[in-house]
């Protein structure tokens, strides 16, 4: 089955980078790369390609870009600039995203990324049926290629659905009785210390119970947390036992 | 005014990857950089922090991580692992970014990211609150240290509400008369063409009106498209004309 997604790199110049977009795309699980008149041929061995060599030995190149996107039925562009006349719609990645997902269920899709150097022409967005930048600062200007390709392609896959829940369960946390076990262990050690003094124990009390509520102790550190105040009554108890 | 996210590399092994962070620290507003004991002290001239070099100049190096994260009330682990038995909370990419972005509203925020070749230690990551994972497929192992900081970076400067508006106002589409007029005129030369014949002139008709308002032509596309269209009737009338 044909990957819905196509990378088309416009004139790239450093194969480093070309492996980096690899790279990126064997992360997130991506595999059609396509480079429309590379500037170096040699890309295929590039280094940075770590572990996605693959991609690389199956990258198609073209002589131009309606070679490279025939069949896809979206093409979009990606550009640094915002304020140039693009003449075509400009969308911000967490909307071209969207859009990208969506169309990508029925219909190939096309991302451009154009050359480190001097990112898409003209000519070159003539073939989108739309731009999309990455919202980082225009002051400082374009990104690099592969840490561009690798947050388009991340937010290809983010699950919004996935954002609301964590992937972790909170521990069980301690019950009443257990904290409240805990509680007069430390209050004991408190007092037999000196820390609490006769007079003033009911607000002593107060403090430290809402203290230990605040913490949310899970059940199993109440445990070990108990043992440790056992263990140091103990020994204030028995200043020279064995 | 402090930067409320820090970003803490332990024990970065390459300087080009320390650019790389570097740049897209830059790229996406982020200036506090702290190393904690990287390999090669000679990252400050790294060529891959392109327009960032002001960061790693004013990069501070750390002998442990404790010291990296002095004055946090928050710091944060990332790690590309989703098994291994982890104890403290994982999150995806997705909700550590809204955790993040939260935090930072009131509190010092330290995201750590370990060498590019173990990640982050057990040790290491006894010091963080929680750790997260980007979506990324696990097949692959780990992601590129430079563009895992680019995509963190990214989601944290994330604007959901951005992504309901388009950057784009679509352009004024062509009133009703005005496609009308389009549709006479073309009507108009396929018939004299021969394209459609007298016949079946009416089911034409009806699917050519169809076709017209399904494209919905923007206004001045309308006018351009009717000067062509007029062009090339006076033309299939004037066979020789001058």
């Amino acid at each position: 089955m044909a990957d819905p997604l196509r990378i088309v790199l416009v004139s790239p110049r450093n194969p480093l980078n070309i492996g980096a977009v690899a790279r990126a795309m064997s992360n997130f699980g991506f595999t059609d790369l396509r480079l429309v008149k590379p500037y170096d041929l040699a890309f295929r061995e590039a280094r940075s390609a770590v572990k996605s060599a693959y991609i690389l030995q199956s990258a198609q190149v073209h002589e131009s870009i309606a070679e490279a996107v025939a069949g896809c039925t979206l093409v979009a562009g990606t550009t640094a600039v915002g304020h140039r006349d693009l003449h075509v719609p400009l969308y911000r990645l967490e909307t071209a995203g969207r859009l990208l997902r969506e169309h990508a269920v029925t219909g190939q899709t096309a991302l451009l990324f154009g050359s480190e150097k001097f990112g898409l022409s003209n000519e070159d967005m003539s073939f989108c049926h739309w731009l999309t930048r990455i919202p980082a600062r225009p002051e400082h200007g374009s990104m690099n290629l592969g840490q561009a390709a690798a947050i388009c392609l991340y937010e290809l896959r983010r699950d919004e659905s996935a954002a609301a829940l964590p992937a972790f369960s909170p521990p069980e946390a301690a019950s009443a009785e257990e904290i409240d076990r805990l509680y007069m262990v430390l209050m004991e050690l408190l007092t037999r210390s000196g820390y609490t003094q006769q007079s003033t124990s009911t607000s002593a009390e107060l403090k430290l119970r809402r203290l230990i509520n605040r913490l949310h102790i899970p059940e199993h550190d109440c445990e070990v947390l108990l043992g440790m105040l056992r263990q140091i009554l103990w020994r204030v108890d028995n200043p020279s036992g064995e």
